[in-house]
């Protein structure tokens, strides 16, 4: 396994009437997560900005496996499921402690000045890091 | 085709840095939808919580069709995917105007003072009408 | 009384694990009634936007009276607390039913391409409306 | 000054169609400063609730004196602005490097198993921690 760690805890006001964290907000622990990586592959979100790179989500997949709540510090393990020519997925497996909490996933493309990129060459430098990232 | 329709109009504070609505927000229009179309159906979140019913997100699922922004009146048409004896599944389709901005779906258990409840025996009235619902 | 008013139900996602609406919400219910009024009144997002016109928050204070839950319609009524030159201060009574929940006001000014705008003469339509727009 | 340091990164999801974090979001960030101040001090949501304890947030206010973004790192210097019998209002100062970026307070209250307590006899070992946080 060669994952990108990254680590959150929960707040006060992500918790919800049950007392747990509310799912829409895994979908914002995983983008974190993700800009988090891309910053320390130098691919910081300045950098894509200045370079006049876009990156639109292109479809999201959460399993809820067991609740989570407020102070739980949140491990977020995230891999390359997939890369495709114009298509990158990101894996995500989440922890509390040792307990698996969260199984998703998050698809991603790349626009360079409007026209789509071709993750292989346009970023040639990020794309073996990506391609290093896995569960296995 | 027979869903449930509900409409929401997108905020200003739930649009992000790119001005269009941040990913996250549809995982909260689809829980409203859920919401409005259980308790037309009679099983509101009070008698929900009265009766002891509790009924967790197994999971999501959302592709981003088209960026929608502040002002966009979202119609979210709900319909039953899928009933299996204790799994229930919804699709959503979005609309802005007659453009198809996202397509969703969320599975669901349901826990009868905290044992899994077969839907069709525990629901006997709400069943035939999720059963109903259909994008066809 | 010539106030303006905003009807608001709050969402399951809106309150927290003691069960009532997070007190971070009501700032975005006031951001809500605001743009409404604004919309109402002539001055919509969209036509501020193609003026050049931009309006940053100064301030806002928040009293909170009673706490509020899911399904709760929040009937806000807005009014001018003051207006300066350069700047205009919206007060905000928030009731459930009859019962006061919550009282607030914001502070806002406008700069019009860039440079502090005086209020009655960049919006020469719009201030006798906000004139008469109080609480008395 | 004596004041209790809490350092919170801006994300994505909380900046607006502005670019600016979202004049919302600085009642959360103030939130989080203060849980955890008061979980160094020894009381942290866990004994609170064990305890019997609530606190509702009675009032805040706040005045948003420079605009931040996605990635600023926000220092928030929180201090004891005012102890009575039954409230207490904490200050807070936040800064992004060394510009003054917000200022804010939060006024509270505290009951004890449902009848309000007297701040300086219930919490005898948080009082004196609670006096000493001063910003002069």
């Amino acid at each position: 396994m060669n994952t990108f760690t990254f680590k959150r805890k929960v707040n006060y006001y992500e918790c919800d009437r049950m007392g747990i964290t509310h799912h829409s907000n895994y979908i914002r622990f995983m983008e974190e997560a993700r800009i988090e990586l891309l910053d320390e592959y130098g691919y910081g979100f300045e950098r894509m900005e200045a370079e006049g790179i876009s990156s639109p989500v292109v479809s999201v997949s959460v399993e809820y496996r067991k609740p989570t709540t407020f102070r739980d510090e949140i491990r977020i393990e995230v891999y390359t499921k997939n890369i495709s020519a114009v298509k990158l997925t990101f894996g995500y497996l989440m922890y509390v402690d040792d307990k698996l909490v969260c199984k998703a996933e998050s698809v991603h493309c790349f626009f360079d000045n409007g026209r789509p990129a071709c993750i292989e060459e346009r970023f040639a430098d990020l794309y073996p890091r990506l391609i290093a990232l896995t569960d296995k």
